[in-house]
């Protein structure tokens, strides 16, 4: 159990989920105000916690992360902003800081008003209960894991540690999200506007649950340096990862540094850390995404740069004939180029190698044989495994994980009003 | 019953599909040569007969399009444009025709090996039995319909009538299509190269089972006016549908002119019959999406463009949260905020307004009523009906149709190689 100085935790009931006597308001607290940085939802339809939560966290400064489920207080018009505004002025008063440190964040039904007497009412006993975990009791990250779930079968919490200089500091994350999952996240202060302005054209994944993600440390790290090491973590692991293709108006990833170990990392060595932690929630989110049996990790190898390989494995990754194949056990490598021709990058289809669980089963855009079919459908009975594409002999790679596409996700997403 | 003049009609049983003794070997072929235009998948991988009917059909003419379903003849190497060399030339044999003027397409399974074999077995059989289609007989078109279809629940013919001058020209179309459905046609000579050239940023729709259609005219229309007519219409109703997303590798859609009526329509006259199959068909082909209840039109409205409206349309259409919700006939309009927010393109969210069934059930970013969502969930258990979403004052405005996601769609496609 990793021992992050600095932080405390806490989750109770508010009874803002539907089903009665569910933890669904959490809060983290710092001790002392952190270095801060976030990265949010680039759909231009967001939440007004989202909105608040970026205006604070620009500060680079932030001292407790507000949380409720079972409500995204999206779509609900100049009413939501007021209760944000509210609900963290209240936690703000009885944490006894300044509400500009209290960052919000919110999941679960769009469009409709916050329950904010219901919460209010619970800020006393969310401040009690908070409690940094010990190695014999980490009662309060347990009960802030379960209180940000929605559709989540199980809690997530991740942790690493940043070795630097013979000290060792410690990372610890925890997320959630299951469905209306494809994040598409940029950096507070980046995010597009309805005026056109902070567009990109190579960023925007088109297609996600909302995704939550809480990331602690006690390394001395800057907020320049945590800006861009989190950006840099989010592209190669949230912003690689879908189970529906759906962006959420609510994505968010918090990222506070004490800065009590005392331990300075260098860029990469807090990278490496970040990235690691990012990976095992992000992996653990497709793993556990609605309806899911299997996590496939999508690799696309040889065009010209990286950015193609992202376009490539992307459109294979959210194909629904990729996805119930990957259901269906069905070693379909015909889908697999058919999903990567579609894409708009080009390639020579004649050229083109699958393999998948390791067997290759596509060379020169041909069947191998039929053992290798055989194999390869073998291989996907696994609950993980990779499949990998080779397009030409350029330097350009990139790996998304993604779901398979069953009934589960259907009966999921059919009634639940999200 | 249209009686288009100047066309024969074949389908036969030739042992290409699994099930036996079903029709899988269709023929069409017009007295003399006609005036011809085609589009085709702009997917970069692109079946053999696909690349063959391309060159072919550059010349402007053709007199005969032979179509096998079955089996795709996409992802077979060399071997796949030797088999569709070879069974055209020997239907253009048995047709006493010039093997350049037959045009070849396949749909099913790919990369599996076509069965030349039986094809050419049963090219007797396919011409022999070619008819034209009388007030009292249509077994040739029936025929070659029923031929053509691989999930397909029914088979799919439009027609209309091309008025000019007080003369009357017919206009027939058969089409097929249900799954791997999301048509990006380009016209022939215009499709992309592995290469790098023929790619455009605006078209590719991202994400289509094959669809084929042929169109048969005998009003008197060159082959420029047939070729800027099928890609206009091509684009506002085939290009503007989709079941899963899912680009094909051998979308085709012929259109073929024999001039008999001695009508020569102006452009705005072809144009509008011409749109008004297409339109019949690309219905049809939603309205039958694999496991589909529900054939729903998204407009989208207020853009800056026809273009941005498109992107926000596509994004809402192609959504597994909505197309679940459809499904599950909840009014979800914070999932179809959500999917016109991810799409890439600016609006205020806070002026959007929408509507299900002519239920306006959103306005200013905001539910409007609980009544209202009462009202819209009535209004989705209708087979068929449109979504709008007005996002501002502009003029930009496009149509798609997009079918329901359930149950049924995953058990076609969870264990089908297709």
């Amino acid at each position: 159990m990793t021992q992050v100085l600095g932080f405390k935790f806490s989750g109770v009931v508010a009874g803002i989920k539907k089903k009665a006597g569910t933890r669904d308001f959490g809060l983290i607290y710092a001790e002392q105000a952190c270095n801060a940085a976030a990265v949010f939802t680039r759909n231009l339809v967001r939440a007004s916690p989202v909105h608040l939560a970026e205006e604070r966290v620009l500060s680079g400064k932030a001292q407790a992360l507000l949380v409720n489920a079972g409500n995204a207080n999206a779509c609900t018009g100049p009413a939501g902003m007021e209760a944000a505004l509210l609900t963290t002025k209240v936690v703000a008063d009885a944490l006894g800081i300044a509400k500009e440190l209290v960052l919000p964040s919110s999941t679960g039904v769009i469009g409709q008003a916050l329950p904010t007497q219901k919460m209010v009412s619970a800020v006393p006993a969310l401040v009690a209960e908070l409690s940094a975990p010990t190695s014999d009791d980490r009662a309060g990250l347990d009960h802030f894991a379960e209180a940000i779930c929605t559709t989540d079968r199980w809690k997530k919490i991740a942790s690493a540690q940043i070795e630097s200089g013979g000290k060792t500091a410690q990372i610890l994350a925890i997320g959630k999200g299951a469905g209306m999952f494809h994040p598409d996240l940029a950096l507070a202060g980046q995010l597009p506007k309805p005026d056109g302005t902070g567009f990109s054209d190579m960023d925007f994944a088109g297609l996600h649950a909302t995704m939550l993600v809480y990331i602690l440390t006690d390394a001395d790290v800057d907020t320049e340096m945590l800006r861009e090491a989190l950006l840099g973590a989010a592209d190669r692991t949230f912003n690689a990862s879908t189970v529906d293709g759906d962006t959420s108006t609510n994505d968010s990833v918090f990222l506070l540094a004490s800065g009590l170990s005392g331990v300075k990392p260098s860029f990469d060595e807090f990278t490496q850390a970040l990235t690691s932690v990012c990976s095992e929630l992000a992996r653990e989110m497709v793993r556990d995404g609605e309806g899911a049996n299997h996590a496939v990790t999508i690799t696309v190898r040889g065009l010209q740069n990286d950015a193609e390989a992202r376009d490539v494995a992307r459109s294979v990754a959210t194909s629904p004939l990729v996805k119930t194949a990957i259901n269906g056990k069905d070693a379909n490598w015909g889908r697999l180029l058919m999903a990567a021709g579609k894409a708009g990058i080009p390639f020579d289809p004649d050229r083109a190698m699958v393999s998948i669980g390791g067997v290759c089963i596509c060379e020169n855009g041909q069947l191998k044989s039929a053992e290798a079919d055989l194999a390869a459908g073998e291989a996907m009975k696994a609950a993980e495994y990779t499949i990998e594409l080779t397009l030409g002999g350029g330097p350009g790679t990139f790996s998304y994980i993604t779901s398979d596409l069953g009934h589960a996700y259907v009966d999921v997403n059919a009634t639940y009003r999200s």
